[in-house]
């Protein structure tokens, strides 16, 4: 029986395990507060819901084009000029299936077996994954929060040799929720440039920031690569779509690798997500911000009263990215502790990443203020316990 | 600028430009036959619109599991068992966004860099990619009229060497619509299983057959993986929904790679798929699959009497692959000359591989019996001009 690889490389998600036990201990009948999971409570507003439902009602089931409606990739060129006052080209925007599918046609295009790809470590799993698909080498840059959890471009420079090809960043960032700035962004560019390499942007948090707008890093550079999805700040998860954007020059091989590797995003997706951009939608997102901002508000604190580490206020994302030392050196024994003995379900670091996970956990605050109430109480008595 | 060097290998669909002409010459108010498209007229049968509409207006929208719903897994194995009397356990299969998705997947578990997978030529084009996509090495097996256009396992023991680790082959295939038998089946097995290699059968136009019923090629071993798609019988394209049937040994490491790849197939198609395989909805396929067999009948006469060369008749999907030596050494010239003078799109035989494509078209009987009639007539009118 013969199997590829990178089979060893590519590594499941270790929060599994992890969901799931909570939800054996759910059926059993124990209450879990789920403090886990990457993925925005709120149902997708209705005025995109109802743009489905009338594409559906309407019989629009076949294929779109590849790189997606025309009018969509006008209406998503408008709202970078409308909310950043950036212009781009309706053409250099693809639509894909999910970010998912953004990330691994960029990759498919940059990386040859063996090319390096530097990213964040601690950073999204699947970032990893997608280099490994293409027997190239993921190099994690361990950032902490000296740097609030993001590489400096001195640190790019270090990492880059002779076989890296990109740096990907992302900005907010899962786990930590933290937001390059314009400077940074500049700097990492500098490098990119120096070597003939791609920056490549992920900014699938876009929109859900509390402090300031996250600026798109599109307005520092057109050769820039930006990845982005109607996932999270516009809660579409299940539908399945994102876009990617890219240089002029990279379009018609994005184009190519998208007819074979996907053929097409979902079509419904694609004629509801044209509501996303409206007023009224935008309003009820913007709700949305406001109601996640509130729980940051309220869990960053209470954590760092328990002993938590989070010596970076978290400004965009729906995450904590808590060091726990001062309970556990194995975060994954607390997290499935935490789980067993308090009914809290967390992620443990080892997801994301090699530096230090067990110093860390990860919080998400997709859930109630009530649900977060609940779950700092348990975790109170949990770690008075230690 | 760096760009990876599969970008080469990687060729967009040829018939994209020819797609691109007929869309000028439509809207410059030409009347265009379309015998191009790979995909049925028909838009999705109404019990399964309403399924996604009840879905969508309950705001189920948030992610699936990543190997998809277990319901849906349920009730394809079900399928299995009431449409073929093979019992298939729910766990083996995968659902997928599209059957894309199942054959990057299946591709990815097998494919080393520099390994190969043997496959039909002509043959489906995206299959060469997802090859080229790992940097394996897709190898064609040429196949003509004497095998009914599908390797014979003596072929396949022929082209099998140290580096290949897998066979893929489609019943009904595209292009050339022609059904694998049992025996061949097994036949395949055999050279398969003496290499320790993979046997991967693409049945995405299964249950299109108008002679007899296909049999899955799940019948004939628990190690054979079978790649399937709501697009074609089901007549859902535009969900972007397939599925993959593995051995109880590939199901974690493909769940693994649907995680990272993928996170997961869209919510509402899952849960409209849910209502394919009711009786209703099994009646509308039916009453479909009747008429492309009307439509097959009208054509492939048709052709064969202008002098196109159409050796076996195809007993399934909605292709016929032409022979079209009479009139032409250059089928994209032909197809482009066709399209340019009497208004007919067809499918030059380039984007089926390298054996012999120049002697080659493909018709796709995707459009009504009255557009058929108006495409043979204006077919008849070009070739005897020629």
């Amino acid at each position: 029986m013969h199997i590829a690889d990178r089979m060893d490389a590519i590594q499941p998600f270790h929060v599994m395990a992890l969901l799931a036990r909570a939800r054996a201990l759910e059926s059993a009948g124990r209450s879990i507060v789920h403090m886990e999971i990457g993925e925005p409570d709120f149902i997708t507003p209705q005025p995109v819901i109802d743009a489905g439902l009338a594409a559906l009602a309407a019989g629009i089931t076949h294929y779109t084009p590849a790189t997606g409606l025309p009018q969509l990739r006008e209406r998503i060129a408008g709202f970078y000029q409308s909310r950043y006052g950036v212009s781009v080209a309706a053409e250099r925007i693809v639509i894909t299936p999910g970010a998912s599918a953004a990330l691994q046609l960029i990759m498919a295009m940059l990386v040859n077996p063996g090319e390096r790809v530097l990213m964040a470590d601690p950073g999204y799993p699947c970032n990893r994954n997608f280099v490994y698909l293409l027997n190239g080498e993921p190099v994690g840059i361990p950032v902490d929060a000296g740097s609030a959890y993001q590489p400096t471009a001195r640190q790019v420079e270090q990492y880059w040799d002779d076989a890296t090809v990109a740096l990907l960043v992302a900005s907010p960032s899962n786990p930590t929720g933290t937001v390059l700035d314009t400077e940074t962004l500049r700097g990492y560019h500098a490098v990119t440039s120096r070597h003939a390499g791609a920056l490549v942007v992920d900014e699938i948090y876009h929109g859900l920031t509390y402090e300031h707008q996250a600026e798109t890093a599109l307005s520092i550079a057109d050769d820039v690569t930006v990845v982005n999805s109607f996932s999270k700040y516009f809660g579409m998860t299940g539908w399945r779509l994102g876009w990617l954007v890219v240089r002029d020059e990279f379009v018609a091989g994005i184009d190519k690798l998208a007819q074979n590797l996907f053929l097409a995003a979902p079509t419904v997706a694609q004629h509801a997500a044209l509501a996303a951009f409206g007023d009224e939608n935008i309003a009820i997102l913007e709700a949305r911000r406001a109601a996640f901002r509130e729980r940051r508000d309220l869990l960053l604190p209470a954590l760092r009263d328990l002993g938590f580490d989070i010596p970076v206020t978290p400004d965009g994302a729906f995450y904590l990215y808590a060091g726990c030392s001062r309970f556990t050196d194995d975060s994954y024994r607390f997290s499935m502790d935490l789980l067993e003995q308090a009914g809290v379900a967390i992620t443990p670091g080892l997801d994301f990443g090699h530096y230090r996970p067990e110093a860390h956990v990860r919080f998400a605050y997709t859930t109630s203020l009530e649900n977060l109430e609940e779950g700092i109480n348990r975790l109170a008595a949990f770690v008075n316990r230690i």
